[in-house]
């Protein structure tokens, strides 16, 4: 690999809240290294239609706070066929780019090491989506914002769910993982959070919510990640529990697309912060096909394979606080 | 009518952010007249369930910036019924209760125009609903902060609208005024405003939104409450612009329950301490069947067959400068 | 006046929340009457320095969240000399510039007045300042932010005082005028609120804070204007109620520039898109010297001289629900 | 020891968000483990004062979200008396109290172990500080709300602060701990961070902000901790830039007591669940004399005396983070 002078930075899939702050950290890191810089409007496509400007350090000003992303995100059909990526590599030749920083989810990184590999091309990966779902980092960027987001919406439910004696159904975030739900559900005092990973079956939770009404619960929050077993269907979940709970008021809210926005939380500029410049050590470093995340403390470069592959779990302990804390 | 010496405060229909406040002044208010004070739980079904508890001045610390009602709100059916209100009536007598404070919406005043007038019993109202649609006041309770959840709301969702260049969809509270949707829709600076008040009919909305796109727009809220005739039926207006209008990527958000909780605004907070304080102000003037409402800068006395039966207008200059903004 | 076609719009002295939203009005308002409109940075001193930006309809996405203004303010010494303002009357000439709009508070009005009768030059105000000290107009913009900023912040401060039986002085920004102070203390449930308009005295003041500690209460919030009499000095006032209220622990906390920013609420994004498109329309009107301002429900054209040198009235009204709320 | 039936827990020191989130825990691990469960007010004063009130699972219901700490908190000089913590060990025996959860920083754990080792009377603390100075824990209760209200307090100043050319000072938390300043200036984009753990020197930083002028910025914000060398005297330094760096309009905010309140974050909610339940495990399974911390992703079982005496470092890594960012 030669000497590394101009990397590109781009951002794909989902937007999440601290994307701005990655590509901020990546354009001023670049700057540090005396690398020139330049930014792909909507991803992958970006790199096929030639969309690129130059950043430098002062084009990233007062970006850091701001949530969505500025270089704007898109899915691209065409850079899945091997047309759209030798399109994408030619224009990344024409323009003299040496290496390529990605910031995304899991697609954002396949698309990447499939790219990597077919042209050896340098590619390093930041862990941006507000689902937490990449092995191999603790966190990812805009989760914790996510989870903020989450709570103090249904704050200002239980607001309303304690002034009426109601059981409200709150839809989070989470096709395939519970992680949002769980940890928003134990924050936000949910008296139930159902998970993808466990079936709990509406006669369990039926029994539970009548026992906690029984103990003097008046009014309860459920929060629900999307892709639960009972929960996909929220609204004839609601009906079911209406039917068979009459003491209750049942409502559903789906918090949405509003989880995904909103000015990034400290933790999430902080570490976004961190890992822009671990990407770009790590391109200096001669290293590529690698996606840089956080391991306790310490900054880690973690192969795409692994990122991607690797299945996270949930963290069994903490459904046992759940359970103790809706007691 | 005797002289006041003991009042009942209770609060009814659905609850609004600001409640508490009113509550506060109303205990405080009394407090200062010398007046002893109760609350009364859930509305208007409390005062059949004899469900009264002394307040204080020092009762209702710590309140003032709570959303909810700490004396929680209902809808009675029973109190619909002769027998009910007498019940109510009876529990009012029996506990040496000279007058009445309900805060709520038009059904709470409604309720109350027709039991002070049963048994000639002195009643006043407080406007508290995030609807704005009482006439014969500027402002109800609620209102102001409803409209900045919906602007922080949809604030979220532009993040996520421009990075991806997509057309928003979000569905906020009023079945029958389109308040809350015309000044939140400006103040989130949406690109269109569906209102009950108006028929825009769908081929006009998908002329404007191509317009729109045309001059150089990429993505787009359009805010609709939820009584519009075209946005009714959100989902099927949303397929019936995605397939006229295949550039945009379209999306849903249906905000629901969280414009109702959430701790006040400012503005509530004083508004609901001066209509507390003009209740209780009221009643020793001799006053009665009565709402307190703001006309301008004054606290004003409102009949409650003016409250309840007058209609509000939208305001057409404010549409015009919608319209204007949206350019 | 000849037929207006373009026009120029700066902010001026200190920024408030809503500024970017009121230009964005203006801006939008001139595309809807057909006119060109350009920017100047720096406020006055942009005119002086020839400092101008086209701007259209586009130009300003995405700014009527933020705060601040990104045409930047700033305070002219070289306006306030005839040789300045003929140096910025003939760069608006040299830009074939045919009216301005300026957005700020009484000095920003002070110099337009000069300005506009100097040179026969078409002025029109919009009343930008949190202070909302102009005379003429219910509200100005940044107002209404401003007193939720406060709120938010004494609410964070009301947990510690209550979790250490603490007593809080909180001075907010007012140095002629109380209106800040008297709306968020009773927003934050102060238990005093010192304003310039009235001299309460520290003996009177340790009185009271004595009274309400011997009637149960075990910790306190006094908001205090920059400006009052007794507050101006805090850390001598805060000296002299601990010395002489040994049962309290007294903190000072003063709010600072905190209040000048932030995403303006919907209600001063409203305002600021309402009173935009006025000043437009009063220029296509061929009107000049004057502020837009809000009366009630209407907007209204105000002659600066009125704006100017108006004295408003605290409310004496306001005044009273602040102490009955303190009981 | 004998086995545990009944627990107390207080909060101590100065409050944290979070501490009613931790107290929580408690009370509903005690009741999942069939424990009754105490509260002591204001600290350890109040077990001085035999001030118990008992707690069920319904008590705590509604506080998850709430700054402060309803148990209140106190510093206690009588309890540093041999004489006091006799009283104290007295009062929890005449109330049947096994044993004591105590929540609060190193004072707090200073007093635990003192006297948990002078009557072998089992205590177990919970780091509740914002200042995360407390060895053997990754976090304590607090820090990460802490963090996020700096944050957008900073977010707000830098508006005015880019409106209007300026260079702000902002003083935070930290007396001998430079974590909060680090983070929360990394978070907020300061172009400067000064901690008590580096001494930067007045040239120093003199000459970075003059280059950061030439390499083209027009504002900047410096966050201070109150602990460090040159920022001790806050006003004095920002003398010393005005006199030495005349481009700039300087200006000074401390933030204090806001930071210490508010809603918890939901991370500090969830640590503050967790680290309650650890607490109750740790007793139930004989343990004391030990603090319950995080460590990465395990609660951990930490001796008070490594607690108290160890030393945190600061993470040299991010301060080369901060670095390249300003740049």
């Amino acid at each position: 690999m030669n000497k590394i002078q101009k990397i590109a930075v781009l951002t794909s899939g989902g937007d999440s809240p601290g994307m701005n702050a990655a590509i901020r950290s990546v354009v001023r890191a670049s700057a540090y290294h005396n690398l020139s810089c330049f930014g792909v409007y909507r991803g992958y496509q970006g790199l096929i239609d030639n969309s690129f400007i130059e950043l430098n350090a002062r084009s990233v000003k007062n970006t850091i706070n701001r949530g969505g992303t500025f270089l704007k995100s898109a899915r691209s059909k065409e850079f899945m066929d091997k047309a759209g990526r030798d399109k994408a590599y030619q224009n990344l030749l024409a323009n003299h780019i040496d290496a390529l920083v990605v910031i995304g989810g899991d697609g954002t990184f396949t698309g990447a090491r499939i790219f990597g590999e077919e042209f050896n091309f340098p590619v390093v990966g930041i862990p941006g989506t507000i689902d937490n779902d990449i092995n191999g980092t603790d966190f990812t960027i805009g989760y914790d914002t996510a989870l903020n987001t989450v709570v103090e919406a249904i704050d200002k439910i239980r607001d309303t769910a304690s002034s009426h004696d109601r059981l409200f159904l709150v839809e989070v975030m989470g096709r395939d993982a519970g992680d949002i739900a769980l940890n928003s559900g134990i924050g936000a005092g949910a008296e139930e959070i159902l998970i993808p990973e466990e079936d709990m079956g509406t006669e369990r939770l039926l029994d539970s919510l009548k026992r906690s009404r029984n103990s003097g619960k008046t009014s309860s929050i459920i929060v629900v990640a999307e892709g639960d077993q009972i929960g996909k269907n929220i609204t004839k979940l609601a009906d079911f529990i209406q039917v068979n709970l009459t003491e209750y008021e049942v409502k559903v809210t789906v918090l949405g697309h509003i989880q995904r926005g909103g000015s990034p939380s400290c933790y999430d500029r902080v570490l976004a912060s961190r890992l822009g410049v671990g990407a770009v050590d790590a391109l200096m470093e001669g290293k590529s096909h690698i996606m840089i995340g956080v391991n306790h403390k310490e900054v880690v470069q973690v192969p795409f394979e692994i990122a991607i592959n690797g299945e996270k779990k949930i963290d069994e302990k903490l459904i046992r606080v759940a359970d103790i804390m809706s007691i």
